[in-house]
Order: C-alpha cells, then sequence, then structure tokens
C-alpha cells in the first residue's frame, strides 16, 4: 500500500484532533505510506470548506453522505456527536469504508448492536477494519501496565479501581445540550460519556466484565436552555461495583462534576505480588510496587514513560519527555492504518465497542432494578 | 478535678501506643489534670509487671478483672483484641467506670448493640463516659476537612469516595490467626477490622449511612496455621456503594491485602462549589479545590496543616512541621479527659461505635442476599 | 506567504523530531500556509534518501551544503551535533535563509558571537529570521509563569532556583563519544550540554544575568572509547550561583550522571507575593501558591495546564489533557514561520543563543579563576 | 541510673516541646529510667510557675541561674534564644550540668567555640554530656538516608543539594525582632537560624564541609519596630556552592521569606549507584532510587517509614502511619539520656554544633571578600 486516504466528518474539537493526527503519523511511525487528508464534512458547505483550509484537507463537503460515498475517501473518520454515530457507522460500512468511529460507539447497546453486526458484515465481504475512538488505551504507561500484567509481574491480579471523573459541567448554570438529552445519548450520562472510557481501559487491562451493581445521580436536575429550564435526562455522576470474568473485583467511578479533577482517568491494579497506580492527569507515569523489592526498601516507584513502554519510542527517545494528548490519537491512527495495511489485529473495534456498550446498559439496568446485573442479560450476542 | 488515672488492658501494640498518650496529653493540651498511669493488665501477672516497668504503670495485674474492679482506676482503656471487648467493656461499665475501647467495638451489631446500651445505662446513672478508639478522625487535615464542610466551603456535598487499604496481609503464607476468624471477630475481615476505621470516617464527615450494596472476597481461602493450613473466615478485601441521609453518594473500599498501601485510608469528598482529598499516608496535608479561584488559576490546593486545624496548634506553633502517629492517640485521650471533666460531648462514643458495627453487618447482609440493604434493617434501636 | 518550504540538516532524534513537527503544525495552529518538507541532508547520501523516504521529506543529499544552497529550500533547520553549528549556519545565512539551531547555538561564546553576528548581518539584509531550540520554554506551564510574573501576580521576584539534571550518562561505562571532548563541544559539558537549556529558560523568565560563580566536576575521568578508555574533557554536573540584572538571586544546577532525574528541568520562582514550582518530567502543572489566599486555606495549587496557558489551546481544548514533548517543537516551529510570515519579534533567536554562551563561558571562567565573573567580561557586543 | 531530672530554660514554643518530649521519652523508649520534670524557669517568676502548672513541672523559678545551681538538677535543656544561650551554656557546665541547647548553639563561631571549650572541659572532668538542639537529623527517614549511605547503597556519593526555605517573614509588614539584629543572633539571618538545620544535617549525611562561596540577601530592609521602622541586619535569604571534605558537591539554599514553603528542610543526595531525596514537609517517606534495578522498571521508589526505619519502631509498629514533630524531639531526648546514662557517642554534641557555626561564619566571610573561603580558615580548633 502507497497511500490510504481518510475522510472526516466533523471539524469541531475532535475533527481537528484526527486532523492533526493523520498530518504527522505518517512521520512518527515512519510508515512508508502516504496518509491523504482528502475530505472534510461539516454541517455546512461553507463550514467544511473553511475547515479545510484551515486543517489542510483537499476537499470538503456539506453532506456527510457525499463523503462517505466519496470513492476517493478509504477510510472514513466519525468526528460527529454521538447521535450520529449509527447513521454515518451504517452508511460507512455499506459503501465498504474502513472507519474509526469516536466513543461511546452508540447511545445504547442494542444500536452498537446493530452497528457491530454491520460491521462483521463488512469485515467479513470487503475486508474492512473498524476501531472506535477510546484513546486512552494508547498512553504508553497504560500500555506498560498491560503488558506487566501480561508477563505476570504483579501476579494473580485481584483488583480494579478506577475513575474518570471531570468537572465540566459542574456549574449548575452550564447550559443544557445534546449531552443531557436521553434521546441523543441515552439515559448515561457522565457513565456513558466519560466513564465508557473507564469501562473500555478496564476490559483491556483485566478482561471481560461479568457483573455489575451500580449507583448513579442526576444532582442537577435541570439546566438552563434557549426557552428556561430544561430537564437533564442522565446522570451526573455513578459508581459501579463489578466483577469481571477473571473474577477480579473491579469500582469504577464516573462524574462530570466531580470539582477539581479535569482528566480524571485514574486506576489502580492490584495484584498477588504487586501493583500499579495510574492517573491521566500525570499521563508519563505508572507507579509500580513490586512486592519482591528487598525488605525496608519497597515502595512504590515513580516509572517515567521511556522507549520500551508501549509506542513511546515512536515519539521521542529520551525518557521522561512528555507525552501528549495528541499523541494518543496518531498511536490509534497508525494502529488503524497498520491493521488495514497488514490485516492484523485492530482492538478496540466495534465488536469491543458493543461490548462496553452492554456493559452501561448492564449498569442502568441494575440502577433501574436495583440489583447486581450480568451483562449478559444485555448482550444478544453478535453471531 | 485534679488528677484521673487509667487502667490499661493490654500491653501490646495498643497498649503501648496508650500508654504514651497517657504520659503526655496534660503537657500536650496544658489541662492542668494529673493523668495517672495506675494500672496495666496483661495475660500473666509476670508480663503486666514487666510492662509496668516498661512503660511506667504504678501497678500491674495478670487479672483484667482486678483491673477493672480496682477502686483506684478511674478510666479504663480497652487495648485488648476484639473478642475481648464486650466482657471487659461490660464489666467496666458495671464498675462505672469511664472507657476507651479500641476499635471495631465488638465482632457483630447485636453484641456491640449490647454493649452501647449498657453504655447508656452507665451514663444515664454513674455519668460513665465511652468512647471508641477510631482514632484517625483526630487527624488536623480531617478535622479541617469537616470544619470546610460545616462551613460551607465545599458547597452541598455530593459524593464521598474512600478507602482504607492495607497490605499487612498480602502474604499467603503469613500465619493465620484469630482476626481471620468468624467465632473471634466475626465474619467481617478487612472490612470489619481496617475498613471500620473508613465507616466512622465517613460518618463523621458526612453524617449516617442509609443504604449499602457490597461486593467481599476471600483471595487466600487457607493460610498456614500450627498443624497446617486452617480456612480464613472473613473478608481481604471489599468494596460497598453507599447512600448517606443526606443523599450523598458513597464509595468505600477495604483490603489488608492491597500490595503497596501500608496506612491508604483515603478520602475524596466532592461538593458543589468545591472538593478535598486525604491520605493518611500523607497525614500532614488536605488538598482543596475551590471553584470560586478566579479562571485559568484554579486547581487543588496543597494545605500543610498549622494551628487552627484542628488540634493541630496543641502540639506545634509552625506549620507543615509533621503530626504522627501517636499525636492522635493523645488527641483522643484529651477529648476523653475534657470529656469526663467537663461534661461535654464525647464522639465516638459507644453508640456511635454500634451505628458503625450496623454499616459492617449491614454490607455482611448485602453480600449474603446480593441486593441493597438498608442500615435501618440491622439496627434495633438502642432504646 | 502560501508555502514555506523547509530543509533539514540531520536524520537523527532531533532531525526527526523536527520532521514531525513541520508535518503538523500547519494543522495545529491552523496556519493557512503550507509547509514543505522539501529536503533532509545526512552523512551519506543513501542515509539521507533513506531518511526522506521514512520521514517524508521530498528529495534528500549527502551533502548538507547542497541543501543550504538549494534554492527550494526556503528555511534550514539544524539538528546535527554541536560542532557543525557554526560552519552550517554560517553558510545559511550567507545563502539567506532563515533558520532554527539546535542548541547550543555554539561550542564557545566566541562562536556563537560569530554566528549572532551574521546573523544580525542577513537579518538586517536579506530580512532573516533566526532561531536557537531551546524548546522548554514553549511549554505551557511555563509560558504561564512567564505571564504570571509578568502580571505581577508573584510581586517583586526575588528568587530563581532551577535545576536540569539528567542521568543519561550515570553509567561510568558508558562510552566516550563527542560530547566529551572540548575540541568538539567546549569545555562546558552537562553545563553546555543540558543546563544551557535551563540558562536560557531562567533568563526567559527572570530576565539577563549578570554575574556568577560556579563549580563543576568530573566525576568519571576516563570512558570507554575504541582503543581503551579515554579522557572526558568536561564536567559531568555543576552548580551556579548568579544574580540577575533585576537583582534577582539565582541558583542553577545541571548534570548528566543525576541518578534518577531523566527530565529534571525544574524551577521554582519566588516573589514577594507568591511563588510557582514546576517540573519537566510534569509538564502539563505549574504549582502556584498565592499568598493573598485567605488564613488557613494558603497552599500551592497544581494548576492543570488548560486553554489559555500558553499555547495549550491550540492542542487540545480540554484541561489537563496533556502536553508531549513534540507539542514543544511545533510551537517552536509555529513560531519561526509566523516570524518569517509577519516580520513580529521571535525569541530566542542567535542573539540569545549568543547572550547564553556568555553565562556559560563566565561560568568556565569562574571556575577556573575561582571567583565571582560578570557575564560582561565575557560578552563582546554584537554590534 | 534509676531517675533523671531536667531543668528546662525557657517557656515558649521550645520549652513546651522539651516538656512533651519530657514526658513521654520513657514511655516511648521503654527506658526504665524515670524523667523528672524538676524545674523550669522563665522570664519571671510567676510566668515560670504559672508554665510549671500548665506543663507539669515539680518547681520554678524566675532566675535561670538558680535552675542551673539546683542539685536536684541533673540535665539543663537551653529553650531560651540564641542570645542568652552562652551565657546558660557556660554557668551550667561550670555546675556540671549536662545538657541540651537549642540550635543554633551561638551567635558566632568564635562564641560557639569557647561553650564548645567548655563543653570538653566538663567533659573532660565531670563527664558531662553536650547536645544541640538539630532535631530534623532524627527524623526515620533521614536516619534511613544515613544507613543507605553508610551501607554504600548509592554507591559513591558525588552531590547533596539542600534547602531549608520557610517563609514566616515572608510579610514585610512583619514586625522587626531579636532575630533581625546582629548584635543579638549575628550577621547571619535565615542562614544562620533555619539553614544551620541544613549545614548540620549536610554534615550528618556526607561528613565535614570543606570550602564554600556564597550569596546573601536582605529582601526587606527594614521591617516595623515600637517607634518606626528599623533596619534588618542579617540576610532574608542565601545560597551556598560547597565542596565536602570527601569531594562531593555542594549546594545548601535557606530563606525565611521563600513565599509557600513552611518546612522546606529538603534534600537529595546523589551516588554512582542510586540517589534518594527527602522533604520534611512529606516526613514520613524517603524516596529511592535504585539504578540497579531492571531496565523499564526504574524509578524513584517511595519508601514510607517503618519499623527498622531509625528509631520509627519505637513510636509505631505499623509502616507509613505517621511521623511527627514533638517525635524528634523525643529521639533527640532519648540519645541524650541514653549517653548520660551508658557513656555511649552522642552526636551532634557542643563541638559538633561548633563546626555547624564554622561554616555559616566561612559563609559570612565569603559575602564579605566574594570569594571561596576553607572552613578552617575560622576554625580556631578546641584544642
Amino acid at each position: 500500500m502507497t497511500e490510504l486516504r481518510f475522510g472526516v466528518i466533523g471539524a469541531g474539537y475532535m475533527g481537528k484532533a484526527y486532523a492533526i493526527a493523520l498530518s504527522e503519523v505518517a512521520t512518527v511511525y515512519e510508515l512508508g505510506i502516504r496518509i491523504g487528508k482528502e475530505m472534510i464534512a461539516s454541517a455546512s458547505a461553507a463550514g467544511a470548506a473553511e475547515a479545510a483550509a484551515r486543517l489542510g484537507f483537499a476537499r470538503s463537503t456539506g453532506d456527510w453522505r457525499a463523503l462517505v460515498a466519496d470513492p476517493a475517501v478509504d477510510v472514513v473518520a466519525i468526528a460527529a456527536p454521538t447521535p450520529f454515530h449509527r447513521d454515518m457507522a451504517l452508511a460507512a460500512l455499506a459503501a465498504g469504508k474502513h472507519m474509526i468511529c469516536e466513543k461511546p460507539l452508540a447511545a445504547t447497546a442494542p444500536e452498537a448492536a446493530g452497528m457491530a453486526r454491520a460491521a462483521a458484515g463488512a469485515a467479513a465481504g470487503a475486508g474492512v477494519r473498524t476501531m472506535v475512538g477510546f484513546n486512552y488505551i494508547q498512553t504508553p504507561a497504560t500500555q506498560l501496565a498491560r503488558e506487566m500484567i501480561a508477563g505476570d509481574e504483579l501476579g494473580q491480579i485481584i483488583r480494579f479501581s478506577g475513575t474518570h471523573n471531570e468537572d465540566f459541567l459542574m456549574d449548575p448554570e452550564a447550559p443544557h445540550g445534546w449531552r443531557l438529552e436521553a434521546a441523543q445519548v441515552g439515559r448515561a450520562g457522565a457513565m456513558g460519556d466519560v466513564a465508557s472510557h473507564l469501562v473500555n481501559l478496564a476490559r483491556f487491562l483485566c478482561g471481560p466484565i461479568e457483573t455489575v451493581v451500580a449507583d448513579t445521580q442526576v444532582v442537577h436536575p435541570a439546566r438552563p436552555g434557549p426557552g428556561g429550564p430544561r430537564p437533564v435526562e442522565n446522570d451526573d455522576q455513578g459508581n459501579i461495583l463489578c466483577r469481571f470474568a477473571s473474577g477480579v473485583m473491579g469500582n469504577l467511578q464516573g462524574s462530570r462534576i466531580q470539582a477539581g479533577r479535569k482528566m480524571g482517568l485514574a486506576y489502580e491494579i492490584t495484584g498477588t505480588k504487586g501493583a500499579v497506580f495510574f492517573d491521566q492527569e500525570r499521563p508519563g507515569e505508572l507507579h509500580y510496587y513490586d512486592a519482591r523489592d528487598r525488605a525496608g526498601r519497597r515502595g512504590f516507584r515513580r516509572l517515567l514513560t521511556e522507549p520500551g513502554h508501549g509506542e513511546y519510542g515512536r515519539f521521542c527517545t529520551g525518557a521522561g519527555h512528555g507525552y501528549g494528548y495528541n499523541d494518543m490519537i496518531v498511536s490509534e491512527m497508525a494502529a488503524l492504518v497498520r491493521a488495514i495495511d497488514t490485516g492484523g489485529p485492530l482492538w478496540p473495534d466495534f465488536a469491543a465497542g458493543y461490548e462496553a456498550a452492554c456493559v452501561i446498559d448492564a449498569m442502568l439496568k441494575s440502577v433501574d432494578e436495583r440489583r447486581w446485573v450480568a451483562v449478559a442479560e444485555i448482550s444478544e450476542g453478535l453471531g
């Protein structure tokens, strides 16, 4: 393969992040493949044209269906709000396009199931590859945690405790919007939006989640809308207890109103021989406790990420030099490009996105029925 | 009052801690009352005599009942293992002695109820004062957190997340002992032993807990005993979701096998205007986020404890000079002495110890029945 | 301007870093200018061709003089070792090329003076712009520190304490190389290589340095070379006391053998109203103490960088999402491109690089003569 | 020995600290010796009587000479301001009393020399033991650092960097007082007061200091006095570069106006195999880097102090449970009592106090003469 041409749908925050990543991924990863920024789609033709000029796309369109159908687009990146994911993804799959779609994959598990089934079909047919934009698993510190678990450095894993707490909606006067409407994004609020990252991360590190019991809360029941206060229809914060298929005990917290937490995706993983903890607000370090250290000299070590830890070495050859937000997106793009190029594995794909959605829906059911719920009660299977 | 004479039962770790505190409390608090180290009891007369010489008690006994009955003992400090608490406390209450008893108050809520009822009777009769040794609430940083909540500095509290994780039993070859036997300490293991501190702390800061759902686990089902492996009869780790009477969402974790955590009593309390977090491994600091700080200059502040924060000023006049383990015990003793002297309030008393026990028993019931349990299902009332 | 074409000399670590930055800078900064990766030069034609393919340059050459002379190259980026800087820069200036040159500008202050004089001539003539690659001043946290100082948030500055300690040569068996030869890089070792970043940073934040007294040390006097041990000819570590022209007291430390420090560029700046501290190993946070906070609630705040702090918002719209090594290089490139495009100010230029070199040479003189040395004793003026 | 009776001179901050320590030291250290709080002296008889009642001394006096001469006082603790140290110490030595004297030992090196000479005489004669109250070296984390150095865990030590920065005088309107008068405390201000702790600590960990070059500054030249502004006669902040006799490079900073630093006694010690760093604001932890850890798993470990680290186990049997300000004073007292009881070694004694004073006076000379000064230029020898 010598070139792969991307079409990006959405010219906001994530649209720009994808544009940045597409600009540099071939250089960072020394891919030897040209990555084309072929087209960008936005809500209006004028806006899209402006974005194309600003972000360096060759062409633009005010109609995402045109982008999806364009023969010069090999890969579609969906950077539009969640309510649009399904239609965009199904159209792109029907057109045989490879795809990365922002998280969460869909508003509900059944919706995600449909997308995952379509993806499986397109994979079987045209060899289409799909990916969900759970970017945080790309952080080298988290990649390192996974390697340590796989390499038995922590012994048998017995506990996962994680949070994804932010405070972007802590002001009760922050305006209403689509993220707060059940019809748009489903009944999971902070838990579906931010904490879906945590669910995916927990599965990345500790495997499938089998059962959950949860509690959620809408703290600010109404927020200012255009014509006065409008009801908030999904949770501001939530807690989940879970068990993984492996028997590991889990504890997951999410929030969009957690005062002071800006990128509070953090976890501690405990094993029988050691432990690690991590905080995305300090993405360059993984703290590691090795119980086999000699007596009196045991303590959590601050490992600064360095070449050899996940993909860090692609970005920088010095230890502890810093790893940024866009670097994760670059690593995502590299994973997608390689998978398309080589046919090798790619994770998280749409099936994984669906499995994360099942955990969220199991959480909702647990809250509704005030009981432990097996994720299998939600999952319909994709076969 | 000019003198108060203490009898301490137990000459181990906590017996020594009490002895230290009794030695210095009058000086630290400038009480103007002489605190007598009248008597110490241990399992044998010889051991007690040796402890008295070492720790500076006037007299000693191999029979705790003699101590409890001694007319020269005004206050009894029970520093014996949990299985002995009930008999000792009931005897001391019957003898009209004031008392501090190590935590947890008893192995089960019904046992604690009996003790609390006896304490209420002795209080009504002889004006007896009781206290449970949940020492960590004395930490100035935690006292400060409480003042900030009371002073509305954080706004309406919406979340409490806490842990009390340690790793003193993480080695599967650590020997069996009474802490692992249901007949001795009840069916709550790490959750009854270490996490009872967290339950008490959560109640200190956020008020009564109303409902719980929990998950616990015995990770190492057997440990070496004198005659071979013996079964472990209570949890190594556990998680609780709860709601406080105030509506605050709660999340409590406990462990005795959490690799790398030595005194991992930590919490984050989030309100609508700000938040605090704390870690007992760094007892001299409370981290405080004030959402009213000006834009671009908001962040968690590391407040080093100083005079004006709880009882810190009694110990030291310089900010950030350090606050130690024994300092907490001194503050406990001062609270007890003052309450005896003045008749003022004292917390946590045996009633509070019982209420903490009810939360733990509600947790056990939740695990047994895999459902949310109201603490009121356990609590029998002390009336 | 619609396009700016770059030629990069050097295909190692920094050559790649420049290639990455050139790939993405137009997208990140939404420049509306095409940035061309026109040519890369390396030691051999074959190596350069391979690098061009890998890193995405249109053309390549084994002769840097060809690159410098090429009419299609508008800007030269010198990513070659220090010993080559002078010849390359003088040739490029003679050819009227804009330029970014890696730090330190040259091996000695006189050498740097020649380059700065040539730069001044080229600026006066062809309007040539020059920059020295002291990238760390681009970190948003450090940009924020500068804004806070300028905005009088810290009051009158009274102290600057900084380190740039790393440990990449701590192993005494690490092989000898050009960085250890006086003929190649001058008599300043760690102090010229890593600590020149610190000198530039100190000047960025607190202005010119007037006097210095210093101490340096070669800890490992010989290292393995091809034919046996070879002498190390410059310092492994050093300390500088200084005074800034403003009267601020300064303290600067550098090392290449500081066990455990990987990117230990850290500083604390104290003023009469507050202070900040920073550590490049945690590049996303600036710690800020405001003495005007109310009593009992004062403490260093951890400010997570966010839009509004330096150039952070160009990279990411969420606070605390992480800022990486390459992001700094991108900001450097953006500054250079904008200065070329608009004729606006650009810092640090070659004159600033020369001034940093004077501080280093004053340090050497101080060590030689064991006395305080005025930087003016070194500086010859560029006029 | 069965009893040791103490007389404390001074009823302020340090007088109380000594009283606390005397109350508990026998219990904490299980000494088997009764420690008598025999007498306290203060400026007036009434004040002393009140202090005796409050702090639990048997007797009191308004005349320190009476205390020093009292036959029932075995040991004198001088907790009076620096200007009084010499007369008090000389009188006590003449009376054959053992002694602990607050730091700094005296206002100048010559004054300290006289005291050290008298102490040597009294030691040779009556076997009198002396100690200077440089309490911070008692911190278990610092004791551990010393053990690690002695045990070659860090390899050859190559660097000591330390600070003792506080901000108790950062407000320019803080009133004038004796600490700011050269006639009272000498010409070293922050450097003599707080940074003398750092000098002693550096010597404790790395041995004698041989040469220094320094810079100091009075930032606020006048402060409000009773009758208007009065001049400040000694430094607010200072920096020292030094070399130890061992060749170790040193860097020492002191301040009383360092915004945000409350107990900023911190150090980093680097060796050829590893390093440690410490901050007294987090007294319970020593950070340790071991370069022999396996590749990719190296990082500073946070060692929480525990039994086996210095004297920690005397205070608490659990790791990471906290170590407080008064605990250090208890350890000092225990060291003094043991030395008196057994005749064993005791450090820092008055000779060590004198040696620290010589470093400070060498610093002053370096500032006066703007040159490197050998400590031997100051030291007169005590022989």
